[in-house]
């Protein structure tokens, strides 16, 4: 019998996704559930929303909560953590590239290694220079990767992934969709999706 | 050595609410952590940052998501789960009483009982003759009661638990706050909360 499937929807600058890209595999494996990555963009569904920032910036009590959350919450899962000075990051380019990578087999290193870069390191991943790197450093041929995620082609691809998320009731990052169409949203809820996606 | 304690600061309008209303005193008990319930108002607090109404009203995927999130959530724990028809429901009277509740014996009984008449059984908890039936099935006389929570000194009392909330950067129900100052905002933050006010 086929594996039974969860779909990870997420957003580079979103702050839970972090711990969330850096637990699945192992989870996922452990639970018999193949994951497909599914990146996307927050903005837009956020303008909907009559959002022009993330909710943690415009509701600040909300914000240094999830902040103080975020690092405790890393401690407990052994995750390093360390506060970027931008927030959120415009991730456009790192989730083009990403759609490209999950087509191939370095997808799923480049996302954890994004995400690492952002919140374990601290640092900035809008610039190319910072995502060249993490291709270089995966042994890519990054200027050849750049070129094809920065394609027309691939330019719909993602916004076609937005609307698809849009159009699932997604709001937020992560999001977890089983495959009879369970939305689960959350670092938290993780586990609760991969129980139910193997029910 | 005096026990731990852990405040929980509850709305009674909020979902989310009645899961933890209903799991802290055993799993408290387990972990030798004394518990203060501290009822207050989020209307306040909500109004501060523009919202007229709760989020999840405001907001529509996120508050499709939270009703289907907490049928699965009180699935998950075992509690019978309704939805009732207002919602948020005004909880002034119900959090006046509680007040009078907390400062005797039946307080927690009481505020259980209101979660489980609000979500449990989907009742409104809005009127005075809902939280009488509640006060009578716990042996007391609702209409002494009743005229105690409506008194000027109670209503100041939770007036000032409402600021003190707000001080505390609380934003939202259920949140808990050790004696160091730690804030955890949510129903799934209880287990993480009452590990940390043990340490």
């Amino acid at each position: 019998m086929a594996k039974p499937t969860l779909d990870f929807w997420f957003e580079f600058a979103s702050t839970y996704s972090y711990p969330a890209a850096m637990r699945i595999s192992p989870l996922a494996e452990a639970a018999g559930v193949a994951v497909r990555w599914r990146p996307f963009m927050l903005g837009p569904i956020f303008k909907e929303q009559g959002w022009t920032t993330s909710p943690f910036n415009l509701f600040p009590a909300k914000g240094r909560n999830m902040w103080r959350d975020l690092e405790r919450t890393c401690g407990t899962f052994g995750l390093p953590f360390v506060r970027p000075t931008t927030f959120p990051q415009n991730t456009l380019l790192a989730a083009r590239v990403a759609l490209v990578g999950l087509a191939e087999a370095w997808g799923e290193d480049y996302c954890r290694a994004i995400y690492r870069a952002e919140f374990a390191e601290g640092r900035t991943v809008e610039e190319t220079e910072t995502i060249a790197g993490v291709l270089t450093s995966l042994g890519l041929d990054a200027s050849a990767v750049l070129d094809r995620a920065q394609s027309n082609e691939n330019r719909s691809q993602l916004r076609a992934h937005t609307e698809e998320a849009q159009k699932l009731g997604i709001f937020g990052s992560p999001s977890f969709v089983t495959a009879d169409g369970e939305l689960f949203w959350g670092n938290d809820r993780l586990e609760a999706a991969l129980n139910w996606a193997r029910r």
